[in-house]
Parts: structure tokens; C-alpha cells; sequence
């Protein structure tokens, strides 16, 4: 892998690419740049610095910055491939794909453990906070927005986020009973509904 | 005060009631308690204990096991007064006038500083959390639940819960935009309308 890399040299004379604690290292550094300066402002360059390593290796290894930020959150599945096939149809049954997706997605229990670590670590701080927002708007709110053809887009996708989060909060976090319980399809039908209204904007 | 205390020789023997310190060392030692047994196992007299300061002083400053926990977790509102009042009333109207309540609280910065913190800290860890749900359950689902006239009244609340949990998160914690600074009565609209869907078991 190393033979691809533009500066080899330069990497062999520090830590040997491919070590998992250089991996581990790579992405500590992201986390705190990215908590540090945001998620904009924060570069490849300066994440490979304060890992002490070749900004050619983080590319190598993590590729474009979301894809570090998607590792450094450790996300378990690619919302750049599962959000923008389920918005392509437009906001037609929009409600019901998303609410099927989500669930699915947290009821299987090897997502639904990063998940939740994912949402502890980032509601702990601020830092942490604005790091989630910017890969979740950008991500995962932009995409959904696009499909829903108002001036209101944006805010109806949020109200969209709002009843999601809850449901990740109490369902998979807090665990309330019997809500934690009920089966996928009830939680998904009376889910679906609630985002489908938001998206076609019924004021009830 | 001190003199209506039955063992105020041992409180005067160790730190003085009154001292802001005697206070913090209680509400912290409550803290710990709670999350280490869970709130129904944790006593006033094994907080005092871990506390180092004598039970009836624990009960003369904080009241209740719930006085204390709300301390603890530094509610900015007795939900044991506020839920009540807005159930009373039954489940006509019971969305609206939870949502008007939950996001004129929200919106009231000396009251959205401590909410904010206590998400974040209920949500860092599993003891954390479970802290959070049994106050949750007690003092705000539980009588919700009893206004509902359904079997399903318990899940009911819930999903009430998980859209003002996320309402909570979306607007408060993250503070996405444009949802953040959109006007308190048109939330209050949107908002109000799913969670009387929710109470009245409405499926879609």
C-alpha cells in the first residue's frame, strides 16, 4: 500500500503506515481538530500535523475529510449512500423509507451500539455537539431537505431530525419500557406518519 | 434551623448544616448513590452516609428522595407541580398545552442552561441515564400516562417523550438552523399537533 504513496520516505522516517496505532492516532487527531476548529475549518493537512504523520497517508488511509469524520465518529454505515437512495424518489412515501431505514439500522444490534456511543460522546459537549451537527446537516439533513420541494425545506427536514433523534434517545439511549420493546413495524408506522407530516407540511 | 433536627449534637460534631460545602458534599454523594444503586435502591440515610453528614440533615435540607434527586440533577422546575396542572385537564388539547409549556421552559435562557446540562450529563453514561429515565418516568410520563384512557397509554407518553426529547436535542443541544431561532409558536404548532396524534392514537 505504502508504494502508492507520493512520500513514502517521508512516512517511513516516522511511524510505518499500516500499524493500527497510527490509524488510532490519525483519527484521536481528527476528533480533537475537528472539536478544536470545527468541522470547516479543520484540514487534512492539520489533522496529519497533529498526528505527527504525512497528510498523503491520512488521504491514503481515510480518503476526503467525511470519510475521516464518518470514521472518527465512528458511524457504522455511509449516510452518503443510504440517504440519498432513499430522498431520489422524492417526498412521496418519504415518511415511511426513512423511518424504515432508521429502524432497521438501530435495531440491528452492531449499528446500534456505536450509535449510541456516537450519541453520548457527542451530546457531552459543545465541541462535540458542533462536530455532529455539521457531518448531520451535511450529510444527512441536506439530502432529505432537497427532496422536499418548499422554501420551508430545511426547517421541515429539522422537525424530521427532531422526532429521529427522540426516537434514537428514547428507544435506544434512555430505553424507555415499553416503548424499547415494541415491535420495529409499530414503531416504524407510527414514526413514518409524524415525519411524513412534516414533510408535507400539514400544520396537524 | 439546626434546632428542630433530632440529632443535631452528631451534625454539630461533624460539619455545620448550613455550609454551602455541607450542601454540595450531599447533592454530590446523592449523585453518586443514585447512579451507583439506581434511584428505588438509593436511601437518604446511604447518601448521608457517603456523605459523611448525619440522614436528618439530609432529609431537613432536601426534603424527599425526589427533592433530592431534582436537586441533584439541577431541574430548574418542579415537574411534580407543572405535570400535573397540565393533565388535570385530560387528553383534550393535552399536546398543546405540553408543547406551549415544555418550549416557553426551553426558551427561557436561566431555565435552558441547566436542561442543557442535564442532557448532556444524562446522556454520557449508561448509570447516567438510567438516573434520568426513572425521574422521567416518575415524575413526568407517569402521570401523562393517566390522563390517556387507553391500554397503550404508557407507550403513548413515551412517543410523546421521544418527540420533546428530540425537540430538546434538535433545538436546544444542537441548535440546528434554521429550527433553533424559528418562533416559539410555530414549534409550539408543529409540535403540539404530533403529540396530540401520539395521545389520541392516531395511526397516521
Amino acid at each position: 500500500m505504502a508504494a502508492e504513496l507520493p512520500s513514502r520516505a517521508k512516512v517511513r522516517a516516522g511511524r510505518r503506515p499500516g500499524r493500527p496505532d497510527t490509524r488510532a492516532l490519525v483519527l484521536q487527531a481528527a476528533t480533537a481538530e475537528f472539536a478544536l476548529k470545527g468541522f470547516d475549518r479543520a484540514t487534512l493537512r492539520s489533522i496529519a500535523a497533529a498526528a505527527g504523520v504525512d497528510a498523503a497517508l491520512v488521504h491514503h488511509y481515510f480518503g476526503s475529510k467525511d470519510d475521516l469524520l464518518l470514521a472518527a465518529l465512528e458511524v457504522p454505515f455511509d449516510p452518503r449512500e443510504v440517504i440519498p437512495e432513499l430522498a431520489e424518489a422524492g417526498a412521496d412515501g418519504l415518511g415511511m423509507r426513512i423511518a424504515e431505514r432508521f429502524v432497521s439500522i438501530w435495531d440491528t444490534e452492531e449499528q446500534r451500539l456505536p450509535l449510541v456511543a456516537l450519541i453520548r460522546t457527542s451530546f457531552s459537549s459543545e465541541a462535540a455537539s458542533a462536530v455532529l451537527r455539521d457531518g448531520l446537516v451535511r450529510m444527512i439533513l441536506d439530502p432529505i431537505s432537497a427532496a422536499i420541494d418548499s422554501p420551508d425545506a430545511a426547517l421541515r427536514a429539522q422537525f424530521v431530525a427532531s422526532q429521529l433523534l427522540g426516537l434514537a434517545v428514547a428507544r435506544y439511549v434512555l430505553r424507555l419500557e415499553p416503548l424499547a420493546s415494541t415491535p420495529a413495524e409499530t414503531v416504524v408506522a407510527v414514526v413514518a406518519a409524524t415525519l411524513q407530516r412534516y414533510i408535507d407540511g400539514k400544520p396537524d
